[in-house]
């Protein structure tokens, strides 16, 4: 089967949104005696602090100036959880996010910029809130829904009296709150199929689809992509699986997946002086890597998957469920500021977790949560924010960055390099992750001509030539890159 | 304050549904896997047997054919329940009913026939499976939405491991089921009220209000009037009170109350020879009477309102609530069809229950919650639905048997005699619940002109003519009635 995925996504700079701590809008108008918890609290304390659609429509000013073209949104179905990934009403947005109303508008809006929306699928389990489970809840065996969960025992206990008693219902990881839905009843899978449908012809871009591996059904997830593919053929649909997932990625499933492993890859070499090894996001090891073992890392990403599939990659550093990017390196800002280069230059849609452009930092759940302090832009990072912007405004500029063929072309001590190529634009990019200045020469640089000049696009190098199928003499300062271009 | 109630309720006779037990379509098409009790299971099982909306549509023409031009429906939003009094969405029909599409379905149908439908509102309390209770349950103190309800300790126990422990939150009449709404929170008080509107503006006729006095709250009712009328003039607002309810009824409230007064007279003197009195429906004494006590009753009910609101009333002799007609009076058929043409001849929109025209009985709750037996005609009461199709063109014949002024003529021993007179036309309707034919003489017939000829529409008796101001020598038989009628 031939692999199809979205052209748009290839072109995309992604930015997920935690909708209940980016923004608050003054224009959303609550029930009258609603209160939240004051924007900037303590991201461990629970609750709500009242981000909103319209806060994200509000700020679709900034985001485009940052660069963004697409963004990711984690669930904004109605939900008892702060996080939403509890889900109680599949076909209704939250409330207190605003309601169908607030995603019709953000839609619009985001539209109209040539944004495109991504929403988070929580296919696998409900919440104890949603309907039909409470159904069974009230009714027993009674109830015409007793087949849509797995249930092991009457009566259900959803709110044992301690940790200890399990839940007699199949349940995600074995909490009570998260009921694992029964996909192999066909009406829950015509129940699902219907959501994911009914929102596409909404207006959205796409579905990130939650812990998809739980729903051990390969025909589920062909019929999904069916469907949503068959009410829009645009619509990208990316898996959270966070290791190499060849079997998902035959284009008879996903057009993508979270990509973690790109995350550890960087970590691992850009982040090799700082990174904290005691910390595992998703349980995988973070490991530092030299120049050479980067390069394998990323031979091998490069060999898992189609390359429609590779560019169609969602390549973040951190998202919700993981630290955040600067608090994995230890607020080292080198680090990241070459983790986010990295980023921008490789083939695979860029994902930027929320704040992480002003410096926002923070371990994993719930620290990695907290609200954009838009109320105080002296906690702003504004010099890594101007960063973000021009990496991401390269990216934008150069189709090379984002569609060109990727070849490795050194990879020694903590310097790496790479060439990019398509049709008559062409980028060699260097890496240093070491503290030292580096100066290399870079062979075997076809389909270069001879005498091809390179322009330094992002240090403020020199020129460099191709001279008998080589760059002689190419300097990169400590902690930095160099990005040099050939264009028409 | 000057009293208006909806002109077309004067005219209407309500057939009161209770869905899942009425009619099951075919052309509905539920989730797959879904299973339903079979049709006519013993209503003592819990569980659904799949009645719905669009069976209602299906049965249309037989509800024309018997006269009826007014629906209530037992509660049809989104419930965990067989009676749906539960509510967990306010804003959705059932899915089990048909949905949204299926109440849209029966309105156009319904309205195409001058059929009114009016909707059961349950406001004083939701389910715990309703989202804002969901919401606390899930977060506790954190939830916006924590003034929602009666909250009196934590953590929340809806499911309470034995019956001895009360809900440690507000819950109507103690039951965990059944979290009462706290009305004085601004934010519930908008969302109920726009409930009200919402449905109204979806096309329905007007709401009948469940336990409306536990919400002890004039203005909120005052409100809901307010919103309601605004939305449709016509609107029926009617209240679920068992008693005298002067105050309710200024005009500025309800427009009429459930009947059951209006009931228990009829029952007292038409049942008084085979009355269940070890039965009290909603708590209150059913005595037997005789006609100078049923005088006494029907004159204290037409003192208690304003005649508007007399005519808006909804008269009934039974509902989900009670056992059935034919059971209070222990199959006394006979008993039955005087206390059906008593509902036909009296100011008030007469109520029916569904089923009780075809001779279906049970005892209260949940023995009067039967299948109605579409699928066995063998089981009807042909005879029964035959009287019932008359008595009820009757009341739509002639005008003065709902509209003209009351008054009675005759109460002696087990015979009752009242005068009905609007313009032109007047009605002197003669009961005798004694088991001996009546000869009677009905004096001060005024305003009827002497010669005034009046027609015996109901029986097979001659005419009579007015006499010396009086009618002498009527004779009523045994257990029967005379409507005597004076039309131009």
């Amino acid at each position: 089967m031939p692999v199809r995925t979205p052209e748009w996504v290839k072109d995309a700079v992604f930015y997920q949104i935690f909708p209940d701590r980016f923004a608050r809008s003054k224009r959303l108008r609550h029930p009258r005696g609603i209160h939240f918890k004051p924007w900037g609290s303590p991201p461990e304390e629970q609750g709500f602090q009242g981000g909103d659609l319209l806060g994200i429509v509000d700020r679709l000013d900034y985001l485009q100036e940052l660069g963004v073209n697409a963004l990711y949104l984690n669930p904004i179905f109605q939900s008892a959880a702060n996080h939403r990934y509890h889900t109680y009403d599949y076909y209704r947005v939250d409330p207190l996010l605003g309601g169908d109303a607030a995603l019709r508008e953000l839609l619009q809006e985001a539209h109209a910029r040539g944004i495109r929306v991504v929403l988070d699928g929580v296919f696998n389990h409900a919440s104890r809130g949603f309907w039909p489970f409470h159904h069974i809840l009230e009714n027993g065996g009674d109830s015409p829904y007793v087949d849509w969960f797995y249930i092991h025992g009457w009566p259900l206990h959803p709110y044992p009296p301690d940790e200890k008693t399990p839940p007699n219902y199949g349940a995600w990881w074995g909490i009570p709150a998260l009921p694992k839905l029964n996909v192999a009843n066909p009406g829950v899978r015509d129940y699902l199929l219907d959501v994911a449908e009914y929102w596409i012809h909404f207006g959205i871009d796409g579905w990130r689809l939650d812990v998809p591996e739980e729903i051990d059904d390969e025909a589920f997830w062909q019929d999904f992509r069916r469907v949503v593919k068959r009410a829009n053929p645009d619509a990208y649909i990316v898996g959270e699986i966070w290791h190499d997932a060849q079997e998902w990625l035959q284009g008879d499933r996903f057009d993508g997946v979270m990509n973690y492993g790109f995350s550890r890859a960087a970590f691992g070499f850009f982040g090799a002086q700082t990174l904290r090894t005691d910390y595992k996001p998703g349980g995988y090891e973070l490991r530092p890597l030299d120049a050479p073992a980067f390069a394998r890392a990323v031979a091998h990403l490069l060999s898992l998957y189609d390359w429609e599939v590779t560019q169609a990659q969602l390549n973040l550093m951190d998202s919700h469920d993981t630290a955040r990017l600067l608090w994995t390196v230890q607020e080292d800002e080198g680090a990241a500021r070459l983790c986010v280069l990295f980023q921008m230059t490789m083939p695979g849609a860029p994902c930027i977790y929320y704040g992480d452009e002003i410096g926002m930092s923070g371990a994993s759940d719930p620290y990695c949560r907290a609200a954009f302090p838009w109320h105080d832009r002296g906690q702003w990072n504004e010099a890594l924010l101007d960063f973000y912007r021009r990496a991401i405004a390269l990216r934008h500029r150069y189709p090379v960055l984002r569609r060109g063929d990727l070849r490795i072309l050194y990879a020694q001590g903590q310097t790496f390099a790479m060439l990019r190529h398509l049709g008559r634009e062409a980028a060699v990019i260097v890496f240093n992750a070491g503290n030292q200045q580096a100066t290399l020469r870079l062979e075997d640089l076809h389909p270069l001509p001879e005498g091809t000049r390179l322009q330094d696009v992002w240090g403020e190098g020199r020129d460099v030539v191709v001279q008998n199928g080589s760059l002689s003499q190419v300097t990169v300062p400590a902690r930095a890159a160099r990005i040099f271009m050939a264009h028409p």
